[in-house]
């Protein structure tokens, strides 16, 4: 169950409106990367989860939280576009070339479509999607798909922070940085479940080695010309899962021939591979001769 | 400049057409987390990418191999589908439950559109989206994104390994868990491109620690009142990022009030949250007055 | 801010795993009309709300209860998919026609993506959207588009119904069903905020009645051949909104004339309407004589 | 059958071109409540009616009289768009502000995919979709969605007049505007069909009440903090769908515990919720001697 | 403007209800080649015409005859739907392998969301979208897409004659068959307004020839190791547009190198080049300082 | 397998950075009829090709040359982003009204998810999707498709031209003009393989002609009033498929009426079309009885 508090995690308030940063920072709201993404993320991950305990409870607590950044973002982008222009934009820039830039760069949909409010899109107007979400059931993998997204988001919010001096706006940006912040290094420890012995690399850990293809797990093979990569500790050494030695191929093996041509059930009308053929005009013939 | 070469990395050839798992093959190849996403994901890393020398020659590298994946998976699919039937599903689900149950549950687009060819969609038919691809210009980030696309596509593969018993399509799935593996060990390397100093925890690591709101750095705050939360390694100790503590808070702070609803311009025609007044009347006859 | 608590509203329990069911019930969790949708509609609605108050207390209270909702459902759909087999389709039918159906017909990403997970999707596997949510700022508009939303969310949960014998279930979809009951009703009383003098119909209603084509306000069009039309209550009385009288008119009147065919500028290479004049060649020759 | 007239229900000529205005007008041509919504939702109304006479005339004759309004709004978007500047816009802006304007904010694909012409899509660019539309057979439901499609159709007009001075974009919109109030009132009074019998409150409801959980069909459950929502109408006294009467309850009941997480097959390589077990090292043993 | 008439084209009546077929019939509705693409393509290429006459005649005419098509597609699925079950599909599996094989094939959408009506998607569904029109400008490209559109229809209506033995629903596809024919003549014909100097190969035709690369307008390049490619009539003789020769070349020249890695402003925080560099800490110690 | 060198089949490299460019540019990378889209059809036309040799040696060779183009375009955009402006749109308006233009009219995603660097969306930021691919398995079908694709790309980066006047733009632009080129000319010549007897018009060929509704293939049947189009070389004379001469109806033929409403069971609670009943009553009284 979530109860919600008429209150924000944050100070939510701009300086002054400003449409065009509010289309920017629809982004961290209801991008691939956005709050919505990670609110909904974690809380799946909690409902799929196999084990009990901790780190269930964390993906609960911390979903919980996103929420509420979904929601402050959502507020501030409603106050940001408190002011929207609405006039034509052609003759506001006639008589005004900054009003003129303001109407032409903001996001159309949120003055026709929101009144002035805030959408579950990103900056470009894409709604967001399901498919932004990774909820595998295998919790290492989804950490690391959990670091990922704090790490995508943070580099965000870090470039949206330039965008803008509105004081108000980067009150809430450093914060929300502080919070991801958090979120990054607490991801990257809860993939220490692997030293539980919940999960190991490479994920899955537990599908038999033996029905792995051996010979081409720690080799490196090289498909493009650039001499650097056999440089690169991916190369040689020790791999990270502790079970293998890094080897390097300067090109691939010679391949198996590629394989036949399919030849589907002739009903599906394929491009037919023996033109010509007698048996095609017999088959009209015969056909004409069944006509219904 | 990408070459082609008209034979396969390994074998990929099954004992016999399977119309059901050429669907369920569908999702390593043109899913979220299949081989189109991977391979254009480090292809575009690579032309992104700000520093020359060991780390674009490796997804310059690693993108051509994917490339090749795509292929297997392809001409896979395509041979898996080469005897699907074409008939009434109702009738043959009468005359033979098997082929019934082939038809209602293979992919039908299989069928009508491609002529019993492979597409790129995923196991639902879901159209392959240019939005799976993560390519931020900030490589360890961008590593994180990788290492997770190869831990659920191993995993996947994983779980399509057990949905059929075809020696050849084993074959190539082994072929394909060998090479996640690498890539999972591979990209955990590269993230090591922190120990040289091109980047650090959090990323982006040279967003000026000032302008955060360091309070909030490191502190877990309890959103859901699970207790095993407090127990993990997130709670307490050291920062994976060297930088901070961690602490807990049992429940966040008191919040700020919710901000005062907006009041765009009227002609937005949101809710009037004046209702009743005066005003409207007198607008309603001035406007009559200018009728034009 | 949102708060989680490790409870649940009502019991969500089934007698017995069926993973044919937990696709049909992801409709009602990421559907069009689904519980996300719902709990963010009212999130958004009330984030960019206009006027403070029971109105919007009312979006927040019942956009929290629908974020229970989405977590109700998930919770069931991981139960309902705990015994997902995982074996070759073709072969399970031929062993078992009931698990080959079973197989055949679940969502196949159930198994591959999410490991016998929930996902943020619906009953087709289309990921769930943000242009699914309607949020503009405008409450009567709104709470209309709500009642449609539960309207439809409380006849999809009732066709399920029927789906299913599970005691457990039925028991989740029982409770769904007075809760869509209470929606219903609460947003068609909510919309009485008309009678408040916040909004009227036609909306919006403080657009000045003087800029719109008067003349065709009340009139029943007929542009197609059925006579029933002019039977309706449509054809003929007083309007809902009160300022009309509802006509009836039975073929359009003559319309205008298509405007002429547009004439970009050339080089947008739109076919060109005068073929073959002497100009196009006299430019050939220049274009010839210009060449860089 | 549908048959085409080579004439307009209303004249659509803009005084002038007008790139930027065209691009907003997309909104309500290929937006989600924009013409080709309206049209196609009211055809497959019609076509999935369960009863004849009336109410199928009325969804056929205006679904037809919305795909001329689809006609109308292209036609005048590609006459907005005939004089579309075709240049660099960096250049264009260093030598006419306004010029820059028009280039940087107008549809970049109207001019290079369509070549001064309309599209499908909305005003930021997203293409229309077939989920936009409802067409649920139950027409309580479905009427009550098309009223709130003209509701928001209406809006998104009102709101588009008041961004151009044009004063023949403000004659078809002043058009526009008129059809709507009659499609708004046109559905609230054909929604009455309730009145009829045919259908009543709540939807369907036809559904066997005795299988809703009816302690829970008439209360308001608070899940935020706001008192306000006590004191709505939603809150007390009879119900909309005569048969009960509101409740409030300030805050949820105890809830139910969450359900233990779920186990599902292990080849789903989910996370292990026994770590390091014998078993998992005898298993690998096994697994290394039955290696194939 | 659009009239309708409650008349179907051709005869629409199943011999017998098929939920399955009525899934795979989607396809020539709402899929990527269905009605509804050609009805809405004719349409806009019409409204963005830019000459009057027997073109823009033609694509009216066509459009308005699709229309019809999307109806008696509607009309013959919400007819095939008409006995779909509705019950538990694992149960219906154990006491008829035959109805769980309908039940779990069919499009589980037509039933919860629907009511056993048509959609507006394909046979997978996935909601038709606006993408999925051509419509450039340019009548030369856009009646070869339209000769493509009319291709790939009639292929996939082909092939769902063999997935079925319904004479109903045979007798309508045969009729779809004969128009799909006639529209295939029809756009190879009407791209003979190539013949009256409308249009010409290469499109855009009217595009200087001086300002293009002509070295390599005529070439076969390999870059596949094939050789059968230069067997094909496009590796020498004259081209189709009458302009040039194709020649062969084996391999490509070689290219021009990888230009450097960009550097883009440090503020967008991509992985740094130069790491450990002393500015780096230097610029920590100022932002310090200057910590507002 | 593909194989990838560091070298770029043309220069490309602009003389300037011009991030509104960059955006534009977008489309023929990752548009509808982008370079994405025709690397990867032509691929898995290749890989579903069912005929062996030259055509098959062409799709993989076009295939991975269009891969190289991919690149080209890529590794120009992110040069064209080089020196994007991070700042605030308004700020920046107001200080330098080409420097707002800047910011307001480019893709803010190039600045905020990917850092300046490129990604695979159009020049409207949505996404590239499989959808966009053809692949039938009928390569009549599918060169007609090809040869489509080449025309619309070329046209769109005809005008792209004008969009600029950098020279290094200019000249990868000439480039890609003189491929498709190239690259329409081979498809129109391959589309000949219709003479070799595989395939001929209309598609498919090979389905019997006797089951095609005969009367009805060479008719232009006129839905819309437009005498035009009786003028048209589709309107008299023979065929291009040769099998027929084309006639002309100035209206349809009276079609047949439409068929009665469906009526699905009850318990989908459709709209009842039997108001009031008795039976209605009893139900009621039977459920209460029933009730469990």
């Amino acid at each position: 169950m979530y109860f919600h508090r008429q209150e924000l995690q944050h100070k939510s308030k701009p300086s002054k409106p400003d449409a065009l940063f509010a289309r920017r920072l629809q982004e961290v709201l209801g991008g691939q990367y956005g709050e919505i993404t990670v609110a909904l993320q974690y809380g799946f991950q909690a409902w799929n989860s196999h084990l009990p305990g901790k780190y269930r409870d964390l993906l609960f607590g911390i979903g919980a939280e996103e929420m509420g950044h979904v929601e402050m973002l959502a507020v501030m982008i409603a106050q940001l576009l408190e002011k929207t222009p609405i006039q034509g934009a052609e003759d506001a820039a006639k008589a005004d070339p900054v009003l003129g830039a303001v109407i032409g760069g903001m996001d159309v949909q949120h003055a026709i479509v929101a009144g002035a409010g805030a959408r579950a899109v990103d900056s470009n107007g894409n709604p967001w999607q399901g498919s932004y979400i990774t909820a595998s059931g295998n919790l290492l993998a989804d950490f690391t798909a959990n670091a990922n997204a704090e790490m995508q988001g943070r580099l965000q919010v870090a470039r949206l922070y330039h965008m803008t001096d509105d004081h108000g706006v980067r009150d809430l940006l450093s914060f929300l940085l502080a919070r991801d912040t958090m979120h990054q290094n607490q991801w990257i420890r809860a993939a220490e479940l692997r030293a539980e012995g919940h999960e190991d690399l490479p994920v899955p850990s537990n599908f038999p080695i033996s029905k792995e293809y051996r010979e081409a797990s720690y080799e490196y093979i090289n498909f493009s010309d650039g001499a650097g990569a056999a440089e690169g500790t991916w190369a040689s050494g020790p791999t990270p899962d502790g079970k293998g030695e890094f080897s390097y191929r300067a090109e691939p093996n010679k391949g198996v021939p590629m394989p036949p041509a399919t030849q589907p059930d002739s009903r599906f009308y394929g491009t037919d591979p023996k033109p010509n053929k007698v048996e095609k005009v017999l088959g009209a013939v015969k056909d004409a001769v069944e006509k219904k």
